[in-house]
């Protein structure tokens, strides 16, 4: 009867005051209601990321933007240094490659983070890398890097520190100015509540330098082009107008609730449903666990069964792994606009679907779990 | 009181029934429900351009699309000849000279259409053309372009066909096939009464061919990555949802109405707004003019005041000049959703500007031409 309720790493499920700013009268782009819009937008994107520089909106999902920064951030024939331990850090060597950069990749097993000894060496024996890539928290594992102590090491050795923040803005502290990130690029349909269609991108005074002295070929990604428009309000091409009011909405509800609140919001959910999925006997994948998303191991073979019954008799969605770990994870998502209800119906479901398929004998472990573990949480 | 009611060449008014799509709780996108309705977008897609082919959506404007076909169709090296008789045929050769592309342009004055001759003359002098670009309604002129004669000389001269049809697609005859269109480039905010953030291209099996023996880099834009995904109503990345389920229901509307209706209504309807700015006394700028967009010329200094007037006084936005016929030109929009009863308030409130500002000493003479014209084109 029901649509199934979205507990996915993105798009996530949107606010019903979010939703109806698109059902409202287009307002021309070239109009002092939409720059006020956009300004307030940029403003708040400032906001959660903890950056005064310039933030870039651009309408593209979360891939556009790494890929504009890899355009507009590398040259040919830079070095670069990417840390690989899932699906979405891949992306970045994948583009890094595809735009003819001498890419280095420093890899860690699915599941772990990249240590920081290993930056530290791989920068030491790849003199002239110029650019690092790295992936905050990694959707398809569920992992979450030390982004601050690895832009540090980054920029001992001069390089421009680049950061998938796709996942973590929102469900974990971002500071993008104390922490040196030159380009922190994030999505609409992540941790700000809005639905797919918009990214967006912080530069740095030194991203910023490098851009204008030379980068690769680009037109739609040009982010001079972007952020010089930007000031007034006004963007080089025509926005996804309904999408940067739902994001403004979006974003007005984060403010309100205040960004501290926002992320120990996600954390305190984590927190919960990592309980309730040890409780119910399933493994932890990530080594370092994200806020945005749990990445539990089912017993063998049962993955794929437990999404689909998830789905098909409680009307939850999750996913399962992606790539080579497919089939091995169930991923449950809890990123966005999802409190302690929401997590009680993602662990009812999960509960109910791990007894009709015989892996746990009876229900209740996985909620008394998850309700023990917010009363432990709450101040 | 009210928002001004957009008469622009696009964004442009977008139905109820279209907007409230983006109201509704989101639907994921690795799901049968999106898997459907996108499927349905590119069938009825098809159904507009005329097409068997394989027609791929990207989350991003027009422009995005246009860049698309650059990188995608040709490679470093290629020749390509460009159409240039406005702001949006110049952009054609912005983005293939970014890209290295050896850029023949073929000009015509702004206001006119590149004629035949001429470009059959500019393949005979310039021999290895391999790749020929040209806009089918340009958008900043209103000036239309005979692209099916057009396409014929390119192909008579082996040369690959791309054309942007963003602001022709709906509101004239497009046959994609028939003409030998290797690549129609279009954008959601037009004729198809969509918001913003969505763009699609048709592509026949040559064009197929041509990317797949080689292309400039690309990832975001991939054109065969979204060409395989987009047969099991897939996408590479995630797409504009919401989007995605307003042109659903866009497209359900033109289908209801019957495509030649609808570009029967936009004839319509440009043809009365021509023949009430001609009984006003303002001059008609576009030789060739387009159903999209009438440019009228007013008295020199007059442009932007009356742009002005029509929206404060009147709730009515349409827009002036871009570029060097920036303050030379006004533009009246009546690209998608709009009847006779639109096209009454956008004539009753160019007259009554006209009025205010002392440029016609009366009110009527554009209404009864307006509703002359209608009278004519009703069988």
């Amino acid at each position: 009867m029901k649509r199934a309720k979205l507990f996915t790493p993105g798009p996530t499920e949107v606010p019903p005051e979010v939703l109806e700013t698109q059902a409202r009268p287009l307002v021309h782009h070239r109009s002092d209601a939409f720059r006020k819009a956009h300004l307030e937008v940029i403003e708040g994107l400032r906001y959660i990321l903890r950056t005064e520089g310039p933030v870039v909106l651009l309408a593209s999902s979360g891939t556009g933007a790494m890929e504009a920064a890899v355009v507009n951030l590398t040259r040919p024939g830079d070095k670069a240094l990417v840390t690989v331990n899932g699906k979405f850090s891949e992306r970045w060597a994948e583009i890094t490659r595809t735009y003819g950069v001498k890419t280095v990749v420093v890899e860690a097993e699915w599941g772990e983070s990249v240590a920081p000894e290993a930056i530290e060496r791989a920068f030491e024996v790849n003199p002239g890398v110029s650019v690092f890539f790295t992936t905050h928290s990694e959707t398809s594992t569920g992992v979450l890097q030390d982004v601050e102590t690895l832009a540090r090491i980054a920029h001992d050795h001069d390089a421009l520190v680049i950061v998938d923040g796709i996942s973590s803005v929102c469900a974990h502290d971002v500071r993008v100015d104390e922490w040196g990130i030159d380009c922190m690029v994030g999505g609409a349909q992540k941790g700000v509540m809005t639905p797919p269609g918009l990214s967006f991108l912080s530069l740095s005074p030194q991203a910023v330098r490098k851009m204008t002295a030379g980068r690769h070929p680009c037109y739609y990604f040009d982010l001079l082009a972007a952020t010089r428009t930007a000031e007034k309000g006004d963007t080089p091409y025509t926005p996804a107008i309904t999408l940067v009011f739902a994001l403004q909405r979006a974003l007005q509800m984060i403010r309100e609730e205040g960004i501290e609140k926002v992320i120990a919001r996600h954390a305190a959910n984590a927190r919960a449903v990592r309980a309730a999925v040890r409780a119910l006997g399933l493994g932890l994948f990530a080594s370092v666990p994200s806020n945005a998303t749990t990445a539990a191991v089912p017993p063998p073979d049962k993955a794929a069964a437990i999404v689909r019954t998830m789905e098909e008799r409680y009307g939850v969605k999750i996913t399962g792994g992606q790539g080579k770990l497919k089939g091995k994870i169930i991923r449950l998502g809890h990123l966005g606009w999802y409190d302690r209800d929401d997590m009680v119906i993602l662990i009812s479901a999960l509960e109910a679907a791990l007894v009709d398929l015989e892996i746990v004998p009876g229900l209740g472990a996985g909620l008394e779990a998850l309700g023990k573990a917010y009363r432990q949480s709450t101040p």
